[in-house]
């Protein structure tokens, strides 16, 4: 399979040789170490760009970049009443090109997506576009911690130089700014959600305000995670109970220290009674108490407090459960400017989960929705993992209408190309992106990013998009198919350690606790005979996912606990299906190798050694978990692993003894197998 | 192809599985460590085995052998004049089966060959066999240390415990000549062929010969190597000229000595002025005045020299042609009892090569073969590679008639298993059969070898011979195909350094001197244009050999520096070809894993298990070669690696930074990737 597939692309690639192609020859290309992103079109300064009008710091930016980057005719900027402030309109008349927009980050949006148009190949004959946000809350969630590492960051350390700041104000800032800008984010929360209330001293605020200051003129708001006990900590209270009054003044005035630094400040992101952090519950007191306590605070600013319903406590068998169980009952009793922010599944950011019930039983609290960037658990910055589709699947059952907001915890460090893997910036530009138009196809948004990260011809950008396109679904064969999820090691999420036991773990910390392989099959029953989590999702889906004759395949583990004769749709057994499955997952690692290696004449020798570096490291990781995960099951299954695949190479003793020397801030530097 | 082949195995298994199996049913298999090699006949006691004559030990064991493992009727021995002391013939009359010979080893011979006939469930009725060995000396050659260790020997420390001889005598000695015994070995050289010049010393004479007490019932002679300085280390002497009175006396007297202690001693094995040892042509004598000077003390007691051709100076442009050029001229000089014993190839046991031309062109000197069994260049004790193919791809062109005997490099050490590799002990089996009858096929020994080592039921035999009988050639694809040659890493010859520099080493010890990789091609060019090494050989083959037209592709890079475009018999180009071996090589040593997996039911699960991971470090192993010779020759070619094949998982750059660290003594335990 996987070498016809490359037959295939070889008949592709003689084709698009014999057609030509308009950006590369073999040997001419410059190398490039990333850091210019997408926005790597050509420095040209002979544009005619006008605004007539009281200029300001966007508008300033709008009419630099168009000055530097455009090669068409005159391009006229124009603030005009009506519409949101960041939409616009790009239309052509007879004395050229027009961009209006009601405010000046419309303007700057609208610039950049001129920009695009013409970077793209877009028709721009009788140009006509207009363009409004989908949600007006874009924001990337930094998991930052003041001394420069970054939680489940893969990417180097912090972008911030807390150190440094505020007397050296790195460049990188701007550039950071401009990249959300170029593709429509418009925020950005600058420390982890396991917050350091140290955020909230004096010193700290200044470095903030001095970040605030380079993101504003990009249309980025200023964000930060607090730590709910933050008034005992750096406030010396004896309390931080949300209904004691001093903790309400507290706030009060720290926030007021905060809107007379930044006043355009846009609020609170907190993780409270989850994980270990403090929280109302602390003091008897819900989180809406807590919530609307700081919302309270922030209303006065026009700031808002966007809340974590990420909570698992020990106590229901079914953690998977507990988030609705925590919320559901608050229902309607948060403060206005209060957004529950809840993450896409009802675990955490696997590789494949159905999306979080409480979407769709909330129905009085307005809700945003966590998405991951970063690849916590898809091979970190050393596999291609595209994340589109992930997302645009996670649309498909909570419609964008229906949410106030997105958020991404972001793959961004001081890494020279930002991502650490070339290809996670198009995880960063495609949430930007999806973020502005949850409308747009996964594959129009890899498309728009390869023409302008590498090269626009479609010899190159065909077979790579289909590659991108693939990439998350490989990941989940090649690290857990149908359903099965949190197979992760302990300590790190990069790979498979599906017998992981640690003496006095939470249980449900643990593999064993999601898979729950014995002699008869495997999965978590969630089914009205098992956790009943199926309930918390409306009748229609309840009934599809609770019966085992109807449940998709792709969650078919994490709905139910299936016999390992089980036969699938395929006319495979169970174990058959998934030993082919991680197969799979393996071949299509291998075939974008072969994808990669045959663009190789229409990217920059760095740029293609980087990418074939990781692939090759993405390949030999799929092994390895194709072969602990198949290996281990086997030991309940009792059968061979199925004899027209692949045999193992790595023995599963030496793979249960192995440890990945890395911890959870770092991407092993050959994966597995060194 | 690789999947395809595994599903022509499982429509195999499946049949066979309907058929039934004779052997073992999964589950009830006692596990085995390997310690009892082909020799596992049960123990039965019940026949009735009858000699009338005078007892010898040999008899004794022989007698012993068949009432312990024999399971028809009675079986008398018989000595009878006539034929060789080593032939015997076993055939049926109205009283049972009949074994007869004119030597008590002939009966013994005779004994194990009719329990190898049960045991592998020759056709009984009617019997009648004769047999001969077809060389006289059937040798084993241990490169063991007096400090237990052993040059290039990948299954533990020596068998010879000579710390403990002479008076603690291992019963393992036995086992080793019995083993010996079972298939017609008839010799051992105890020491290594680098000798140190102690083994002369009295004390370890004693060891000597305590260790050929045991194996004498076995009809295995003791032999050892020296050191041709030994009269003025051991001896004290000023030199070791062997024209010199002094030393010739020295010899005599000390040759006496050995033989007062081992009556029937068989003799020495000389490496002489070869890779730094002292030999006759430091004093200006040749090779054929050294040996003789031994020989003439030897020869009053029947013993003899085993001179070994393997001698290369750095002096001629080609070490392929240096052992004939320094022995050809030497052709009628040696004495009756002195037998040049030459290496199969004429460089270094690689995985394939053309045979030494001495064997063709010294005529008037007895000649003998030296054959590796010891996996020095094919992987060491963690690849499989049942060798008898190579070997009879050598008597293809050597005729057996045309050599006085036959050594094998021992791949023995006192791992449980004796090879290290379960499947080894078939390399050990194979020398033995093949020594006594070379007109025996690769295929009838492996057949005889499985049967006896794990289950004699078809099922299993038929797919596991044909794994074996691929095993070779997988291991030359996926190292060094097309006559590529002498590839290795310094220092050890297991993995891969086609880039290997080593400041002020020997070229002639460098891999570039062997490839020669450049912009143009790839090869050496030994052709009358080239070196002229060709020459060396009779006249049809030289022009066969020299014609790169002609050139049998599996030579071709062994002859001749051939262009990247070249056109192979496959239409594929050189460098395409060269790919697809490679990738060939991989695809086989996984089909492997798929075969071995499928004999599952058949094996002990510890045994299975044994040589399952061993199966899998060759596969990870083949991976690295091929990922390190194609990227490493891509860079001359300047070709991408053929898409057809899968791509690399492996960067050169790692690669060529990476050091296996192990010795030339030590099987690495995880190969490579670990």
């Amino acid at each position: 399979m996987n070498r016809m597939k490359c037959l295939y692309l070889i008949a592709f690639a003689i084709c698009a040789s014999v057609l030509g192609f308009n950006c590369a020859v073999a040997g001419e290309l410059a190398d490039e170490d990333g850091s210019r992103l997408w926005l790597r079109g050509d420095k040209y300064n002979g544009a005619e760009v006008l605004f007539r009008g009281s200029m300001t710091p966007s508008i300033e930016i709008a009419l630099s970049e168009l000055r530097g980057g455009w090669r068409g005719g005159p391009v006229r900027l124009e603030l005009k009443k009506g519409g949101g402030k960041e939409s616009f309109r790009i239309f052509s008349d007879k004395n050229g090109i027009k961009i209006t927009s009601a405010g000046d980050a419309g303007l700057l949006y609208g610039a950049y997506h001129l920009l695009r148009m013409q970077n793209t190949g877009a028709d721009m004959s009788n140009i006509d576009v207009s363009e409004m946000p989908a949600f007006d809350l874009r924001i990337l969630n930094h998991w930052d911690n003041p001394d420069g590492s970054i939680e489940r960051g893969y990417a180097g350390h912090s972008l911030w130089r807390w150190d440094e700041l505020p007397g050296v104000v790195a460049p990188r800032y701007r550039e950071y700014a401009r990249a959300n800008a170029s593709v429509g984010i418009n925020g950005a929360v600058l420390n982890n959600v396991n917050a350091s209330p140290t955020i909230l001293t004096k010193d700290n605020l200044v470095k903030v305000k001095a970040i605030a200051d380079e993101l504003r003129p990009y249309g980025v708001k200023t964000y930060i995670s607090v730590n709910f006990a933050s008034p005992m900590v750096v406030g010396c209270l004896p309390t931080a109970d949300p209904l004691d009054k001093g903790v309400g003044r507290w706030w009060k005035d720290k926030v007021d220290e905060i809107y007379g630094l930044i006043p355009d400040f846009g609020g609170f992101l907190v993780k409270a009674n989850s994980e270990g952090q403090p929280g109302p519950c602390d003091y008897g007191r819900t989180h809406a108490e807590g919530a609307n306590m700081l919302a309270a605070a922030l209303a006065r600013h026009g700031g808002i407090v966007m809340w974590r319903a990420f909570v698992y406590s020990a106590s229901d068998s079914d953690r998977a459960k507990q988030a609705s169980l925590e919320f559901q009952p608050l229902d309607g009793e948060f403060a206005p400017n209060v957004i529950v922010q809840i993450k896409n599944g009802p675990i955490d950011f696997q590789p494949r989960e159905p999306y979080s019930p409480l979407f769709t039983s909330l129905e009085h609290t307005p809700t945003m929705v966590e998405m991951q960037l970063t690849q916590e658990y898809l091979g970190f910055s050393n596999h291609l993992a595209y994340l589109a589709p992930l997302w645009k699947e996670f649309f498909d059952f909570v419609p964008p209408s229906s949410l106030k907001g997105i958020a991404g915890v972001a793959n961004t460090g001081d890494d020279v190309n930002w991502c650490g893997h070339h290809f996670g910036q198009s995880n960063w530009y495609a949430f930007g992106r999806m973020a502005w138009d949850p409308g747009l196809t996964s594959g129009e948004v890899a498309e728009e990013w390869l023409k302008q990260t590498f090269c626009s011809d479609s010899a190159f950008v065909t077979p790579v998009k289909g590659m991108m396109l693939d990439s998350r679904e490989a990941v989940v064969d090649y690290m857990m198919p149908l359903g099965l999820h949190h197979i992760f090691a302990w300590g790190h999420h990069y790979g498979p350690e599906p017998w992981c036991e640690v003496p006095g773990a939470r249980h449900d910390w643990l593999p064993s606790y999601y898979h729950r392989a014995d002699k008869q099959g495997i999965g978590f029953d969630r089914s009205v005979t098992g956790s009943n989590a199926v309930s918390q999702y409306p009748d229609s889906l309840c009934r599809l996912y609770g019966d085992v004759s109807t449940c998709p395949e792709e969650y078919l583990l994490w709905f139910h606990h299936v016999p390992w004769g089980h036969k699938m749709r395929s006319g495979r057994t169970l174990w058959d299906e998934l030993c082919h499955r991680y197969d799979h997952g393996v071949s299509e690692a291998r075939r974008f190798q072969c994808v990669w290696d045959m663009a190789e004449p229409y990217v920059d020798s760095r740029r293609f050694r980087d990418v074939q570096s990781k692939l090759r490291i993405q390949s030999r990781d799929a092994v390895w978990w194709k072969d602990a995960c198949l290996q281990y099951f086997a030991t309940f299954s009792g059968m061979p692993i199925s004899y027209g695949i692949e045999r193992p190479v790595h023995d599963l003793d030496d793979m249960m003894k192995f440890k990945l020397d890395i911890t959870n801030e770092e991407c092993p530097e050959s994966g597995f197998n060194k």
